[in-house]
């Protein structure tokens, strides 16, 4: 498959009549051939359009067809094969190793709706008995999910592949029955043709109306507000920076009618070592803490950006062991040269921080683009007073809050805003405090850990990739596991529905073997 | 029980300090006694505060009891006895009858509740086993839905009972985990303190830890945006106009922390009469239709206020019918002078409007604040072109939109905004543009109903009572039924937390016996 610098417009593949857009090596500072053309705003409003124009009869097709084009696009995503994975090491500096676990991620993810498909689980179907005796009489009463209709998705650059053209918001949104129109990172315009061009090729190979999936490209702002404002698009799944995602947000507030947006913003992801923790295995903790932390150059929106310990010896032994591993860091290319730039100027304000000291800082020996890694340190009262210090800064660096004491500690957890993650390291000794640190995170946080590090975000049926504000703008979704598919759906009741125009998954007979609640019992087919 | 014009903050029962706030009787046009204080920006802070203080005590307590608190308001309700009906009845001008039916439909939606939180389904349990041989290993993962946090509800004028203090929004949001401050509605201030004194009574009686529940009284717009402002604040059930409803969703999306608002603002309930069902039974149609436009003054959510139908000499008959049946019915009570003097403002208003007909206007003969019924009719190149006739007119009005084919009544469908409910009336004859039909609204509506009337909301579980915007702020949700808990919930993911310190539900033994989602498939309690 090659690169052409094109669109994907319905059944067309377009170039874009407006300007040129290019993306960047930047591990060797130079632009990537070929240059792409941005979409007109006819273009855009073609690929609504469109998108609209496919909603019911993409959402009529059965559950087996519709999974089966999620698995087709899976197919046909590997079968690119090493091209995909090098053009994406280009674009973002990604080693080929992570590129590859991550196109497995992004296959699997792709199956597990095909999965959550067949299964109908997320249609929710109810049934409650009409009672024609009772007065006044009740009505027979149905209910199902219905797909709330074109999904707009922007990508992010850290995810090229997993995140992006064919990634989780995608995924579960085709998933859902919605159409979908990606607007491209510009960070990997290429990755995103050959990615775009195997759901174009899996839409086509499985009849799907014309419509069903789109991407355009284009620079800057603008295309982005477009594409949220068009009344075609009802919700839109943005990853990226909180700036980004609250801008999405205002957009899609002003509308005439208001639509979700499902942001995933920012996080800095707290890590609490306990005392048994600290004093069973610092140095192994600072290992694993180090790896997490300088794992794909930092840019994970689960990189732990703050550790919480009591001081003594064993956080000391900890301290000196982080300090050891992250000066044998190489300093890692970041995914663009303006993420770079963000992050060199972001640690060097917070060097300038009163109150917080530079504890450590990785080799600086590495390519274009190179993010050394940062570690600080400072106390509870200088956390508590410094909300600087709660920025997320994107990439390899994290501040140590040294408390005296576990109401400090405590202080701490109270004090953090939403995030996607917290991580609590302990031994059976920690459990009184770890009681207590469990029901506070857990209104901050979408996802509790023990014992590990948050950078590996497992697909599952259990998964929360969430969390309250500002980690994202939508607290009660997940962009990552089964559940990601219900950010798309909405319920509809039919009341005396003639058994002939209900909906296949709502008749007397369950012929598609769909899990339905019947006058309150679950009913799981047999 | 008297009425002392009081508030309830946490176990308190105090008389607010700001001004003073009086219902009046819209039939006899005269204030109630006894004047209520309203809250002052202290007494409110104080309900939030407790609330929030209460959170994590509440949300800790077991399911049954958690039901049986839901049951022990319902007892006290009921335990008010007449005088509840007495007092609703003067400030609502509303029939006995229909006030004791809501109150029925009150304490059985807090009994359907209390059955939804021992059921447990709506914890969402759901655990994914490790698989430590894996390449990485995946970890132990186990997801539940938490409440949100304290919830601020408004409740509605039309339903002083089943919209308002202990109505859908508090009960589920107390089901929920969720502690509920409550601004009473102007209108049945009275009402309110009889039922926030029960359900006060109800959690002194189960122990409930102080600020699961407080009501506040006050005049103007300031207490609701210093409620929703409130950071204690975590989600808003509101029922009412859309001014009231936009208003309260953008300062709920100005916060420094957006909060979800929940808000059932308007809808006008369209009425598709199909030639079939016309041909069947225009007559009985045009009962049934007059009764459910005047019932209760049309303050319903649900009043059908726009009908559709084909020309020719049934839908002429049915016209017929409604005039004849319209002209008998008497001028009723509305809730306000407010809403009475708005309904016979908009009544002018549409009277004026070019291409639109006053066919019938019902009895003039009525009480105090009485509306006159008043049914118009037009084309549907008229209805096309008249954003006014897509405006709720709160009160008994309905227009009748005569379409000369099928495809005319198609594109008044499609034109819809979104809708509470849609209804189609049709005989097996109408079933090719029924199937038509049921697309175009299942993208309008949150219920279709068949052969039927919109008016009456079954609590059940498959009900939906909600809608894409503007009938709702967000058209993911339902005010009614056993599925609106769900809003104010999200999800939380625990990974690889030790079995000790894990939530009852998501131990490895089901002691709780709720059903749970197990590595993919769905287990039920024995």
């Amino acid at each position: 498959m090659t690169i052409n610098g094109d669109m994907i417009i319905g059944r067309r593949v377009v170039r874009g009549s407006a300007g040129s857009v290019q993306s960047y090596d930047p591990a060797r500072g130079v632009a990537l051939e070929p240059a792409f053309g941005g979409a007109s705003a006819e273009q855009l409003a073609q690929a609504c359009e469109l998108a609209e124009g496919a909603f019911d009869a993409y959402r009529a097709i059965g559950l087996e067809q519709r999974a089966r084009f999620l698995e087709t696009i899976a197919e046909r995503i590997m079968e690119i094969g090493p091209a995909l994975i090098e053009r994406a090491g280009q674009e973002s500096g990604l080693p080929a190793a992570r590129l590859e676990g991550e196109r497995g991620r992004t296959v699997n993810q792709l199956r597990l709706f095909a999965k959550v498909v067949r299964d109908g689980r997320f249609l929710d179907a109810t049934l409650d008995s009409a009672l024609p005796e009772r007065t006044p009489p009740r009505p027979d009463l149905r209910m199902r999910k219905i797909p709330l209709g074109p999904v707009a998705v922007f990508g992010a650059s850290n995810f090229p592949l997993a995140f992006s053209v064919a990634g989780g918001d995608t995924a579960s949104a085709l998933a859902a029955g919605c159409p979908v129109v990606v607007k491209a990172h510009n960070a990997h315009l290429g990755t995103s043709e050959l990615v775009a061009r195997a759901v174009h090729q899996a839409a086509l190979d499985c009849d799907m109306p014309e419509g069903v999936f789109s991407m355009v490209v284009g620079e800057g702002n603008q295309i982005g507000q477009d594409l949220v404002s068009h009344p075609a698009i009802r919700a839109v799944g943005f990853t990226g920076s909180r700036q980004g995602g609250l801008a999405l947000v205002r957009i899609a507030n002003g509308r005439e009618e208001p639509i979700p947006v499902y942001a995933e913003m920012s996080s800095i992801n707290p890590l609490f070592l306990l005392p048994g923790a600290l004093k069973a295995g610092g140095a192994k903790l600072a290992s694993g803490f180090v790896d997490s932390l300088t794992l794909g150059v930092g840019q994970f929106c689960t990189n732990p950006g703050l550790v919480i310990g009591l001081a003594g010896p064993d956080l000391d032994a900890f301290r000196a062991a982080t300090v050891e591993a992250l000066q044998l860091k190489t300093a890692g290319t970041m995914l663009t040269a303006g993420i770079h730039q963000a992050y060199q100027s972001a640690v060097e304000r917070r060097s300038g921080l009163s109150g917080v000291e530079l504890v450590a800082h990785g080799s600086p020996e590495g390519k274009g683009c190179a993010a050394r890694a940062a570690f600080y340190q400072c106390d509870a009262a200088t956390y508590l007073a410094t909300p600087a210090l709660e920025e997320e800064i994107f990439g390899p660096t994290s501040v140590l809050v040294v408390c005296r004491d576990e109401a400090e500690v405590l202080a701490v957890a109270r004090h953090l805003e939403g995030q996607l993650t917290a991580t609590v390291h302990a031994t059976e000794a920690d459990h009184g405090i770890a009681g207590s640190l469990i029901p506070l995170l857990e209104r901050k946080v979408g996802r509790i850990l023990f014992n590990g590090f948050p950078t590996g975000v497992e697909v599952a049926y259990a998964m929360v990739h969430g969390g309250p504000y500002p980690a994202t703008s939508d607290s009660r979704s997940t962009s990552v596991g089964a559940t990601a598919i219900e950010r798309f759906l909405r319920p509809v009741c039919y009341q005396d529905v003639p058994e002939g125009l209900l909906p296949q998954e709502l008749r007397n007979e369950n012929t598609l073997g769909v899990p339905r609640l019947v006058d309150g019992q679950l009913k799981l087919p047999a």
